[in-house]
Protein backbone atom coordinates (compact mmCIF):
# COMPACT_ATOMS: atom_id res chain seq x y z
CA UNK A 1 0.00 0.00 0.00
CA UNK A 2 1.45 3.46 -0.77
CA UNK A 3 1.77 5.53 2.53
CA UNK A 4 2.00 9.27 2.82
CA UNK A 5 4.11 10.05 6.60
CA UNK A 6 3.65 14.10 6.44
CA UNK A 7 6.65 15.99 8.08
CA UNK A 8 7.25 19.57 8.57
CA UNK A 9 10.66 20.91 8.26
CA UNK A 10 9.78 24.15 9.44
CA UNK A 11 9.02 24.20 12.92
CA UNK A 12 9.31 20.92 14.38
CA UNK A 13 7.48 20.16 17.90
CA UNK A 14 7.57 23.71 19.41
CA UNK A 15 5.43 22.27 21.91
CA UNK A 16 8.91 20.55 23.45
CA UNK A 17 9.99 24.09 23.36
CA UNK A 18 10.51 23.49 27.32
CA UNK A 19 12.45 20.65 27.38
CA UNK A 20 14.38 20.68 24.46
CA UNK A 21 16.27 23.34 22.17
CA UNK A 22 15.59 24.19 18.80
CA UNK A 23 18.33 22.02 17.52
CA UNK A 24 17.03 19.15 19.73
CA UNK A 25 13.79 19.64 19.27
CA UNK A 26 14.67 18.95 15.23
CA UNK A 27 17.03 15.51 15.93
CA UNK A 28 13.83 14.30 18.20
CA UNK A 29 11.48 15.04 15.43
CA UNK A 30 13.91 13.28 12.89
CA UNK A 31 14.26 10.39 15.50
CA UNK A 32 10.40 10.33 15.86
CA UNK A 33 10.44 10.46 12.02
CA UNK A 34 12.99 7.73 11.57
CA UNK A 35 10.77 5.05 14.02
CA UNK A 36 7.69 5.66 12.22
CA UNK A 37 9.16 5.00 8.70
CA UNK A 38 11.44 1.96 10.48
CA UNK A 39 7.84 0.35 11.43
CA UNK A 40 6.18 1.11 8.14
CA UNK A 41 9.15 -0.70 6.29
CA UNK A 42 8.93 -3.12 9.11
CA UNK A 43 5.16 -3.93 8.10
CA UNK A 44 5.79 -4.96 4.27
CA UNK A 45 5.18 -0.71 3.01
CA UNK A 46 7.18 1.50 1.10
CA UNK A 47 6.59 4.68 2.46
CA UNK A 48 7.27 8.69 1.16
CA UNK A 49 7.62 11.29 3.47
CA UNK A 50 6.18 14.55 2.60
CA UNK A 51 8.03 17.08 2.92
CA UNK A 52 7.52 20.97 3.36
CA UNK A 53 11.12 21.43 2.32
CA UNK A 54 13.92 18.68 1.13
CA UNK A 55 15.49 16.65 3.65
CA UNK A 56 18.23 14.07 3.51
CA UNK A 57 16.53 10.86 4.51
CA UNK A 58 16.92 7.06 3.24
CA UNK A 59 13.35 6.99 2.02
CA UNK A 60 11.39 9.21 -0.35
CA UNK A 61 11.15 12.71 -0.06
CA UNK A 62 8.29 14.13 -2.14
CA UNK A 63 8.60 17.99 -1.57
CA UNK A 64 5.21 20.12 -1.14
CA UNK A 65 5.32 23.14 0.71
CA UNK A 66 1.55 23.75 1.83
CA UNK A 67 0.18 23.25 4.70
CA UNK A 68 -0.77 19.75 5.82
CA UNK A 69 -4.93 19.67 4.65
CA UNK A 70 -3.81 21.00 1.13
CA UNK A 71 -0.88 19.10 0.82
CA UNK A 72 -2.35 15.50 1.81
CA UNK A 73 -5.37 16.18 -0.15
CA UNK A 74 -3.36 16.66 -3.67
CA UNK A 75 -1.73 13.27 -2.72
CA UNK A 76 -5.59 11.63 -2.13
CA UNK A 77 -6.37 13.27 -5.42
CA UNK A 78 -4.17 12.01 -7.55
CA UNK A 79 -3.78 8.26 -5.80
CA UNK A 80 -4.58 5.13 -8.21
CA UNK A 81 -5.75 2.75 -5.22
CA UNK A 82 -5.02 2.60 -1.44
CA UNK A 83 -3.08 4.78 0.54
CA UNK A 84 -2.48 5.50 4.06
CA UNK A 85 -1.62 8.96 5.68
CA UNK A 86 0.51 8.06 8.76
CA UNK A 87 1.73 10.94 11.35
CA UNK A 88 5.31 11.00 11.56
CA UNK A 89 5.10 12.00 15.15
CA UNK A 90 3.86 8.26 16.56
CA UNK A 91 6.86 7.35 18.22
CA UNK A 92 5.50 4.30 19.66
CA UNK A 93 4.26 2.79 16.20
CA UNK A 94 5.53 -0.99 15.61
CA UNK A 95 4.62 -2.93 12.58
CA UNK A 96 1.81 -4.76 14.27
CA UNK A 97 0.12 -1.77 15.14
CA UNK A 98 0.20 -0.70 11.35
CA UNK A 99 -0.48 -4.36 10.08
CA UNK A 100 -3.80 -3.63 12.49
CA UNK A 101 -4.24 -0.48 10.49
CA UNK A 102 -3.94 -2.18 7.32
CA UNK A 103 -5.72 -4.99 7.94
CA UNK A 104 -9.44 -3.81 7.73
CA UNK A 105 -10.60 -3.87 4.22
CA UNK A 106 -13.49 -0.81 4.71
CA UNK A 107 -13.42 2.19 2.42
CA UNK A 108 -12.04 4.32 5.32
CA UNK A 109 -9.77 3.10 8.19
CA UNK A 110 -9.26 5.53 10.96
CA UNK A 111 -6.54 5.47 14.15
CA UNK A 112 -8.22 8.18 16.40
CA UNK A 113 -5.59 10.18 18.19
CA UNK A 114 -5.90 11.52 21.72
CA UNK A 115 -7.29 14.75 22.15
CA UNK A 116 -9.50 14.92 19.07
CA UNK A 117 -6.73 14.20 16.18
CA UNK A 118 -6.56 11.48 13.49
CA UNK A 119 -3.20 9.91 13.89
CA UNK A 120 -3.67 7.48 10.94
CA UNK A 121 -6.22 7.01 7.55
CA UNK A 122 -6.33 4.24 4.79
CA UNK A 123 -8.14 5.93 2.33
CA UNK A 124 -9.64 3.42 -0.21
CA UNK A 125 -12.61 5.62 -1.39
CA UNK A 126 -11.76 8.33 -4.39
CA UNK A 127 -13.78 10.70 -3.05
CA UNK A 128 -12.17 10.81 0.66
CA UNK A 129 -10.10 14.21 1.91
CA UNK A 130 -8.85 14.96 4.82
CA UNK A 131 -9.53 18.14 7.10
CA UNK A 132 -6.75 17.97 10.19
CA UNK A 133 -7.91 21.75 11.35
CA UNK A 134 -9.73 21.52 14.70
CA UNK A 135 -11.15 18.08 16.16
CA UNK A 136 -10.62 16.26 13.09
CA UNK A 137 -11.40 12.60 13.75
CA UNK A 138 -15.12 14.23 14.41
CA UNK A 139 -15.01 15.84 10.90
CA UNK A 140 -13.51 13.07 9.20
CA UNK A 141 -16.21 10.76 10.38
CA UNK A 142 -18.37 13.25 9.24
CA UNK A 143 -16.68 13.53 5.58
CA UNK A 144 -16.76 9.70 5.59
CA UNK A 145 -20.58 9.45 6.43
CA UNK A 146 -21.60 12.07 3.56
CA UNK A 147 -19.57 9.70 1.46
CA UNK A 148 -21.19 6.87 2.38
CA UNK A 149 -18.21 5.51 3.11
CA UNK A 150 -17.76 1.83 5.21
CA UNK A 151 -15.58 3.00 8.33
CA UNK A 152 -12.96 1.13 10.37
CA UNK A 153 -11.82 2.44 13.86
CA UNK A 154 -8.49 0.91 14.73
CA UNK A 155 -8.36 0.86 18.82
CA UNK A 156 -4.54 1.20 19.51
CA UNK A 157 -2.94 2.95 22.01
CA UNK A 158 0.58 3.30 19.96
CA UNK A 159 -1.14 4.56 17.18
CA UNK A 160 -3.12 6.99 19.18
CA UNK A 161 -0.13 8.45 21.08
CA UNK A 162 1.37 11.66 19.05
CA UNK A 163 4.04 12.98 21.00
CA UNK A 164 3.95 16.65 21.14
CA UNK A 165 4.06 18.05 24.56
CA UNK A 166 6.80 17.30 27.73
CA UNK A 167 4.64 14.79 29.38
CA UNK A 168 4.17 12.66 26.25
CA UNK A 169 8.18 11.79 26.70
CA UNK A 170 7.42 9.36 29.58
CA UNK A 171 5.09 7.24 27.20
CA UNK A 172 8.25 6.94 24.32
CA UNK A 173 10.76 6.42 27.21
CA UNK A 174 7.91 3.47 28.88
CA UNK A 175 6.91 2.25 25.61
CA UNK A 176 9.27 2.07 23.02
CA UNK A 177 13.41 1.30 22.23
CA UNK A 178 13.70 3.05 18.74
CA UNK A 179 15.59 5.83 18.08
CA UNK A 180 13.81 8.64 19.28
CA UNK A 181 13.70 6.48 22.89
CA UNK A 182 17.64 5.90 22.44
CA UNK A 183 18.17 9.80 21.72
CA UNK A 184 16.30 10.69 24.76
CA UNK A 185 17.77 8.34 27.10
CA UNK A 186 21.37 9.56 25.49
CA UNK A 187 20.52 13.20 26.03
CA UNK A 188 19.86 12.59 29.88
CA UNK A 189 15.86 11.45 30.18
CA UNK A 190 14.34 9.22 32.29
CA UNK A 191 11.17 8.36 33.64
CA UNK A 192 10.83 8.84 37.33
CA UNK A 193 8.09 7.23 39.98
CA UNK A 194 6.74 10.73 41.73
CA UNK A 195 3.19 10.06 42.17
CA UNK A 196 2.98 9.38 38.10
CA UNK A 197 5.36 8.99 35.89
CA UNK A 198 7.13 12.21 35.98
CA UNK A 199 10.23 13.03 33.22
CA UNK A 200 13.32 14.16 34.11
CA UNK A 201 16.85 14.94 32.84
CA UNK A 202 20.39 14.81 34.51
CA UNK B 1 -12.99 -15.63 33.93
CA UNK B 2 -13.33 -13.89 37.33
CA UNK B 3 -12.81 -9.78 36.62
CA UNK B 4 -12.51 -7.48 39.58
CA UNK B 5 -13.01 -4.15 39.70
CA UNK B 6 -11.53 -1.65 42.26
CA UNK B 7 -13.37 1.50 42.87
CA UNK B 8 -12.84 4.35 45.41
CA UNK B 9 -15.97 5.28 46.96
CA UNK B 10 -14.49 7.98 49.34
CA UNK B 11 -13.19 10.75 47.12
CA UNK B 12 -14.45 10.17 42.79
CA UNK B 13 -12.11 11.78 40.77
CA UNK B 14 -10.99 15.24 42.69
CA UNK B 15 -8.75 15.31 39.18
CA UNK B 16 -12.01 17.01 37.73
CA UNK B 17 -12.45 18.96 41.14
CA UNK B 18 -11.90 22.42 38.44
CA UNK B 19 -15.16 21.21 36.55
CA UNK B 20 -17.10 19.22 38.58
CA UNK B 21 -18.33 19.39 42.32
CA UNK B 22 -18.77 16.84 44.48
CA UNK B 23 -21.65 15.37 43.81
CA UNK B 24 -21.15 15.29 40.23
CA UNK B 25 -18.11 14.03 40.13
CA UNK B 26 -19.62 11.02 42.40
CA UNK B 27 -22.16 10.71 39.96
CA UNK B 28 -19.67 10.85 36.88
CA UNK B 29 -17.53 8.01 38.60
CA UNK B 30 -20.31 6.02 39.12
CA UNK B 31 -21.85 6.43 35.10
CA UNK B 32 -17.99 5.87 34.25
CA UNK B 33 -18.07 2.66 36.82
CA UNK B 34 -21.27 1.52 35.03
CA UNK B 35 -19.61 1.71 31.32
CA UNK B 36 -17.08 -0.31 32.69
CA UNK B 37 -19.53 -3.32 33.90
CA UNK B 38 -21.41 -2.82 31.26
CA UNK B 39 -18.63 -3.74 29.03
CA UNK B 40 -17.59 -6.43 30.72
CA UNK B 41 -20.94 -7.93 30.78
CA UNK B 42 -21.67 -7.89 27.03
CA UNK B 43 -17.98 -9.64 26.65
CA UNK B 44 -19.32 -12.56 28.71
CA UNK B 45 -17.94 -11.48 32.20
CA UNK B 46 -19.54 -11.30 35.61
CA UNK B 47 -17.38 -8.88 37.38
CA UNK B 48 -17.24 -8.17 41.22
CA UNK B 49 -16.51 -4.83 41.98
CA UNK B 50 -13.96 -4.15 44.94
CA UNK B 51 -15.55 -1.30 46.48
CA UNK B 52 -13.75 0.78 49.51
CA UNK B 53 -17.14 1.05 51.37
CA UNK B 54 -20.95 -0.48 50.61
CA UNK B 55 -22.36 0.75 46.93
CA UNK B 56 -25.45 -0.21 45.62
CA UNK B 57 -25.11 -1.75 42.45
CA UNK B 58 -26.95 -3.93 40.01
CA UNK B 59 -23.33 -6.37 40.39
CA UNK B 60 -22.03 -8.22 43.16
CA UNK B 61 -19.98 -5.83 45.58
CA UNK B 62 -16.90 -7.04 47.89
CA UNK B 63 -15.81 -4.13 50.33
CA UNK B 64 -12.30 -3.98 51.67
CA UNK B 65 -11.44 -1.01 53.25
CA UNK B 66 -7.78 -1.40 52.26
CA UNK B 67 -5.72 0.59 49.58
CA UNK B 68 -6.01 -0.35 45.91
CA UNK B 69 -2.84 -2.47 45.95
CA UNK B 70 -3.68 -4.37 49.26
CA UNK B 71 -7.15 -5.12 47.90
CA UNK B 72 -6.12 -6.61 44.68
CA UNK B 73 -3.45 -8.49 46.35
CA UNK B 74 -5.54 -10.11 48.71
CA UNK B 75 -8.08 -11.58 45.72
CA UNK B 76 -5.23 -12.82 43.55
CA UNK B 77 -4.04 -14.58 46.36
CA UNK B 78 -7.28 -16.51 46.85
CA UNK B 79 -7.95 -16.40 43.49
CA UNK B 80 -8.34 -20.36 42.25
CA UNK B 81 -8.24 -19.30 38.56
CA UNK B 82 -7.13 -16.73 36.13
CA UNK B 83 -8.36 -13.38 37.35
CA UNK B 84 -8.51 -9.90 35.80
CA UNK B 85 -8.40 -6.41 37.54
CA UNK B 86 -9.80 -3.51 35.55
CA UNK B 87 -9.84 -0.40 36.87
CA UNK B 88 -13.05 1.35 36.91
CA UNK B 89 -12.27 4.50 34.71
CA UNK B 90 -11.60 3.13 31.92
CA UNK B 91 -14.88 4.99 30.25
CA UNK B 92 -14.23 3.90 27.13
CA UNK B 93 -13.51 0.50 26.97
CA UNK B 94 -15.75 -1.73 25.06
CA UNK B 95 -16.65 -5.74 24.96
CA UNK B 96 -14.25 -5.40 21.63
CA UNK B 97 -11.41 -3.85 23.87
CA UNK B 98 -12.07 -6.59 26.71
CA UNK B 99 -12.02 -9.62 24.23
CA UNK B 100 -8.81 -8.43 23.74
CA UNK B 101 -7.26 -8.32 27.26
CA UNK B 102 -8.82 -11.51 28.00
CA UNK B 103 -7.48 -13.80 23.96
CA UNK B 104 -4.30 -13.88 24.51
CA UNK B 105 -3.32 -16.94 27.08
CA UNK B 106 -0.20 -15.75 28.31
CA UNK B 107 0.44 -15.81 32.34
CA UNK B 108 -0.10 -12.20 32.21
CA UNK B 109 -1.66 -9.96 30.23
CA UNK B 110 -1.02 -5.95 30.75
CA UNK B 111 -3.45 -3.11 28.87
CA UNK B 112 -0.59 -0.02 30.39
CA UNK B 113 -2.62 3.19 30.49
CA UNK B 114 -1.12 6.40 29.64
CA UNK B 115 1.21 8.30 32.30
CA UNK B 116 2.73 4.90 33.18
CA UNK B 117 -0.57 3.13 34.93
CA UNK B 118 -1.45 -0.46 34.50
CA UNK B 119 -5.18 -0.08 33.54
CA UNK B 120 -6.13 -4.10 32.96
CA UNK B 121 -4.26 -7.18 34.11
CA UNK B 122 -4.95 -10.70 33.70
CA UNK B 123 -3.21 -12.79 36.26
CA UNK B 124 -2.98 -16.89 35.28
CA UNK B 125 0.43 -16.62 37.13
CA UNK B 126 -0.70 -17.66 41.39
CA UNK B 127 2.66 -15.63 42.75
CA UNK B 128 1.86 -12.39 40.56
CA UNK B 129 1.04 -9.43 42.64
CA UNK B 130 0.29 -6.15 41.92
CA UNK B 131 1.98 -2.87 42.91
CA UNK B 132 -0.24 -0.05 41.71
CA UNK B 133 2.13 2.82 43.47
CA UNK B 134 4.62 4.61 41.28
CA UNK B 135 5.27 3.93 37.15
CA UNK B 136 3.13 0.68 37.88
CA UNK B 137 3.86 -0.61 34.14
CA UNK B 138 7.27 -0.34 34.67
CA UNK B 139 6.87 -2.13 38.12
CA UNK B 140 4.92 -4.85 36.67
CA UNK B 141 7.19 -5.91 33.91
CA UNK B 142 9.50 -6.53 36.70
CA UNK B 143 7.29 -8.33 38.94
CA UNK B 144 6.43 -10.58 36.08
CA UNK B 145 9.91 -11.03 35.07
CA UNK B 146 11.37 -12.24 38.46
CA UNK B 147 8.50 -14.80 38.19
CA UNK B 148 9.74 -15.96 34.88
CA UNK B 149 5.97 -15.28 33.82
CA UNK B 150 4.59 -15.03 30.13
CA UNK B 151 3.85 -11.41 29.46
CA UNK B 152 1.25 -10.00 26.39
CA UNK B 153 1.05 -6.44 26.30
CA UNK B 154 -2.55 -5.13 24.34
CA UNK B 155 -2.21 -2.05 22.30
CA UNK B 156 -5.49 -0.96 22.83
CA UNK B 157 -6.46 3.38 23.19
CA UNK B 158 -9.85 2.59 25.05
CA UNK B 159 -8.19 0.35 27.94
CA UNK B 160 -5.07 3.25 27.85
CA UNK B 161 -7.45 6.01 28.30
CA UNK B 162 -8.69 6.51 32.19
CA UNK B 163 -10.17 9.19 33.04
CA UNK B 164 -8.44 11.90 35.23
CA UNK B 165 -8.49 15.04 33.81
CA UNK B 166 -10.96 17.48 32.64
CA UNK B 167 -9.25 17.17 29.16
CA UNK B 168 -9.98 13.52 29.56
CA UNK B 169 -13.72 14.21 29.30
CA UNK B 170 -13.40 14.99 25.26
CA UNK B 171 -12.14 11.53 25.22
CA UNK B 172 -15.39 10.44 26.66
CA UNK B 173 -17.17 12.72 24.48
CA UNK B 174 -15.76 11.59 21.25
CA UNK B 175 -15.08 7.78 20.86
CA UNK B 176 -18.02 6.74 23.74
CA UNK B 177 -21.63 6.75 23.67
CA UNK B 178 -22.86 5.41 27.25
CA UNK B 179 -23.91 6.32 30.52
CA UNK B 180 -21.09 8.26 31.30
CA UNK B 181 -21.38 10.20 27.73
CA UNK B 182 -24.59 10.85 28.10
CA UNK B 183 -24.46 12.48 31.58
CA UNK B 184 -21.64 14.65 30.16
CA UNK B 185 -23.99 15.78 27.55
CA UNK B 186 -27.11 16.31 30.01
CA UNK B 187 -24.93 18.36 32.05
CA UNK B 188 -23.54 20.83 29.25
CA UNK B 189 -20.37 19.24 27.80
CA UNK B 190 -19.60 19.43 24.71
CA UNK B 191 -15.95 19.77 22.46
CA UNK B 192 -15.53 22.84 20.30
CA UNK B 193 -13.03 22.63 17.97
CA UNK B 194 -10.61 25.80 19.14
CA UNK B 195 -6.94 24.51 17.91
CA UNK B 196 -7.55 21.21 19.76
CA UNK B 197 -10.54 19.51 21.17
CA UNK B 198 -11.65 21.58 24.11
CA UNK B 199 -14.32 21.13 26.50
CA UNK B 200 -16.45 22.95 27.49
CA UNK B 201 -19.89 23.34 29.40
CA UNK B 202 -22.93 25.61 28.50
Amino acid sequence: MRVIVPFDVSTPKTSLADVLTPSEREAFARASLTDVLDALTTAGHEPTVLSTAPIDLDWPVHVDERALTPAVNARLATADGPIAIVMADLTLATAAAIKRLTAPDTDIVFAPGRGGGTNAIVVRHPEFRVDYHGVSIRDHREIAADLNASVTEVDSYRLSTDIDTPADLAEVLLHTDGTAATWLRDHGFAVRADGGATVVRS
